[in-house]
């Protein structure tokens, strides 16, 4: 693997389609595997190239929020060729920016790929914009009834802040910027620091895309930075619309501070958070606590526990079986062989917050991975557990440790379960381990529980989200800053869009989706009724 | 009319079902045709009520948010049915209460009524939960993909702020009410102090009606408060899910400031102002200007110009055609007799916020409804003229005048008109006034109207806001804090509900609109099909 010189990667920011240098900060991405910089230096964005960005985009915006669902669909899918067509160099540059695993970087190319295709049929097919017509009735007493006539419209240029743990689905063109320029906006994408080359490449993809489909030139851009000034500004700027963030509740909320602060407020989707609770019911410990205590130690330490799905807090009723579950959990977690993760600060602040956690005095140490590991940049798996009482009392126990690690929570009774789920944040995820027959003695525990997530699990893991229409991803604050809106599936485009209204507008001039004759054919509610016949 | 003496009204708040006073603070509402106070004194909600309130609230949520459609379709029908049977004394009481005639105060119950029993019929069919489901498939590799399924459920207990122009359709059990509850969240009215009797009337008719459906103590509280601290303490209380606003930009705004900077933000739905602009097209002056003439000096007047959608700004090009029409407009407008405003304090304002905009040294008086009044609570109506150069350069006169007053724009060419629209805030409408065929040599200056509005009127007036699936209402900021969201129409009912994904849950304890048999014969989206089959 070629790691420290990094091919066809020019460390420059893409202002539209030119790629540009007028800053004087550089910075360089880091090889956790082979605990080295990578070579290229990024140039962080300058003030000139941020205002020059957004002025791009708010002209492109004109024209691209006018184009056909089959015109952006031809877009997004000519990006997933070009991204598919930078081949091994984008899985390598992955690799060396992150220390994850090839197969890891192939699987969410795949899944990026997957999302692109998924909203190019979306806008082409072209329901979504959720068309509605109600006919006129000049005649009506005592006020004739206008026609009205209602679609999704694109709000305009966003900013994306890609994500550390998932430098192709959720950053440069993953699930936000697909999102967003199918709705018809203009993306502006924050680069992630940590994988500013794998970034690069991805945006070299967009931008050729951008060309060859005959893309305004500014739908796209590709800042660089290491620090906080450059999303700031973007954030900041009375021509951004809309900001998606996936990453941590300290970012998030900053995000969310500024933009609420604004002369004009904006929407903020961050997607932040989670220790996604885990609940283990009685009779599913005593039939299945072995092959539960298999599957948690996977999912636990699945993509080094880097995942914001990764269950991180495990609730149960004290029993012996409860005890044999955690013991075997403890046993199959230690056999897993530690892996890195994606950079020293990551590592360095998955030791800080679990011994944060760790030292509270309430809290015992199950077991932890204690095998020398030669690379520092890999993190020990750790289970530790606490009484129901002190978790409920000890607001400290409730946040998130980014890494492998996972607190259990031993409840005395039915009871104390139900004030611990209670006294929780909000949640991704929610999961019930149990048995068909005991499940319904638990109503009042998942009407708890659904207070708090935004999915719920049924014997099953919370890692692993898939993209479909039925997927939410997003719940209560702080999991996301819009429990309103899901960050994965194609129903994440609302988060772009505002419904628009058209009074008595002449037909011919109005956009196809409301047009009498409905020669897109899409679903409309016309009148109350669904229908995709024209009027 | 008995304006002195309400009827049945007690002055205390409704703690759920309870009427309860254990306040010290009280006022009393105003009849402005009659320049003198009610008798009947109400007493401000106290903390300890306050804090009951949402404590009974958040307990009927968990047995509220499971109730199906057609028992929540029930209590909305009845609180039409109970609003109707308070008769008269309602009318009296917001007629006494607002200045408004007695038409209206009809015409509003008329659109309050049908407002609920829109959104019984909405919850009572279903489908509005947007239940989705992809099936799951235990043989796909590299993973098996789980079952999902999605549908929208209720964000929790919401609070209510009643609005000072619309007693009844956006107050007590006006839309936002109305709308929350059919999402299956309790609501927390904060009264409007200005009509506190209609308040507490509508307020009886609905826990009337939750009595007699079987609806949970909490599912409805109404609190008085003739101050901002009521409203302050149920905006910061941590079981409240979400907040419905229709009033002023400064009202609106201190509460999105204040659910922003929660440990927990929430939501803020506010619908405040806007000027609403009238672009008036050469051709149609030429053509139809004495006509248009007429129909705004009614549209400005409408009301006493007391509609959040009043054209409080008209905008044209410089020609004898726009001075015709501007000199017929104003022979129009003096007319109209003046009538009454809801208040003194809205008198006070309207005055001062008319002189403010007159005061700047650019601007000129038109025409301005000399007579004397012998009320002082009526407005007298202007029109005030201003070059689209100085309109453009001074931000002060793009601020709502709430009454009736219109701002007539004189810009020299298309250009400085596309400039002015340009430099406007957001909107709920924008109106187009123009000819079939010259509309088409505009389409840069629709394009910018589109950034800015919500809903688009062609040859109308902007007043008049038809409850129908295809309304928006609401619209970018200042015009709404959320323009993804529509205030009026039953699309509003997705303010308060979020998606929630249910990932291979047992058949038997899914929920009805998501189980396979599909009993309530909902539309589903079923592996991307929409059907209302079984699975």
């Amino acid at each position: 693997m070629a790691t420290t010189t990094i091919a066809n990667i020019s460390g420059q920011n893409y202002i539209g389609n030119k790629l540009s240098v007028t800053g004087k900060i550089t910075y360089k991405t880091y090889n956790p595997e082979l605990q080295e910089e990578n070579s290229i230096p990024f140039y962080e964005a300058s003030d000139n190239e941020i205002n020059e960005a957004v002025s791009l985009a708010s002209k492109a915006f004109d024209s691209y929020k006018t184009f056909s669902g089959k015109k952006k669909a031809e877009f997004l899918n000519k990006i997933a060729d070009e991204i598919l067509n930078l081949g091994d160099a984008l899985v390598t540059t992955y690799c060396s920016e992150t220390g994850l695993p090839e197969g890891r970087a192939v699987g969410e190319r795949t899944r990026t790929i997957f999302q692109l295709r998924s909203f190019a049929e979306l806008v082409s097919s072209g329901s979504w914009v959720e068309a509605s017509i109600d006919t006129g009735n000049p005649d009506r007493t005592p006020m004739p009834k206008p026609d009205l006539r209602r679609m999704n419209i694109p709000l305009g240029p966003i900013v994306v802040f890609g994500a550390s743990n998932f430098p192709l689905a959720y950053s440069t063109a993953g699930g936000d910027t697909a999102a967003a320029l199918a709705a018809g906006c203009p993306v502006i994408v924050k680069s992630h620091p940590m994988h500013a080359g794998t970034g690069e490449l991805v945006a070299s993809a967009i931008i050729k895309a951008a060309k060859e489909t005959g893309m305004p030139d500014g739908v796209f851009s590709n800042l660089n930075s290491s620090g906080i000034e450059v999303g700031q500004k973007l954030a900041e700027h009375a021509q951004i619309k809309a900001i998606g963030f996936t990453g941590s509740i300290k970012g998030g909320r900053a995000l969310f501070d500024i933009a609420s602060r604004r002369k004009t407020p904006i929407p903020v989707f961050a997607e932040m958070g989670s220790i996604n609770p885990v609940i283990v019911l009685p009779d599913a410990l005593k039939t299945r606590g072995e092959e539960l205590a298999k599957t948690y130690a996977n999912s636990i330490t699945l993509g080094t526990g880097q995942f914001c799905t990764n269950p991180g807090l495990i609730l149960g009723i004290e029993s012996d079986a409860l005890d044999n579950f955690i013991n075997h959990l403890s046993d199959e977690i230690v056999k897993i062989n530690p892996t890195c993760m994606l950079h020293p600060q990551i590592k360095k602040a998955y030791h800080l917050n679990k011994e944060k956690i760790l030292s509270e005095k309430q809290v015992s140490i199950k077991t932890t991975y204690k095998q020398d590991i030669a690379n520092e940049n890999y993190a020990s798996q750790t289970l530790a557990t606490v009484s129901g009482e002190d978790f409920i009392q000890n607001a400290n126990l409730h946040e998130e440790v980014f890494g492998p690690f996972s607190l259990i929570v031993k409840c005395k009774d039915k009871g104390e379960l139900e004030k611990a789920i209670s006294s929780l944040d909000g949640q991704l995820t929610g999961t019930i381990l149990g048995n068909n027959l005991e499940i319904s003695e638990y109503n009042y525990l998942l009407s708890l529980l659904n207070n708090k997530v935004g999915r719920i699990i049924f014997n099953g893991v919370p890692t692993g989200v898939e993209v479909c229409p039925s997927m939410v991803h997003g719940g209560p604050y702080p999991s996301s800053t819009d429990s309103r809106f899901s960050a994965v599936g194609t129903s994440s485009i609302k988060r772009w869009v505002r419904p628009f209204s058209y009074q008595n507008w002449p037909n011919e001039l109005l956009p196809d989706e409301l047009k009498n004759e409905n020669s897109l054919g899409i679903l409309r509610l016309v009148n109350n009724k669904l229908t995709d016949q024209p009027i």
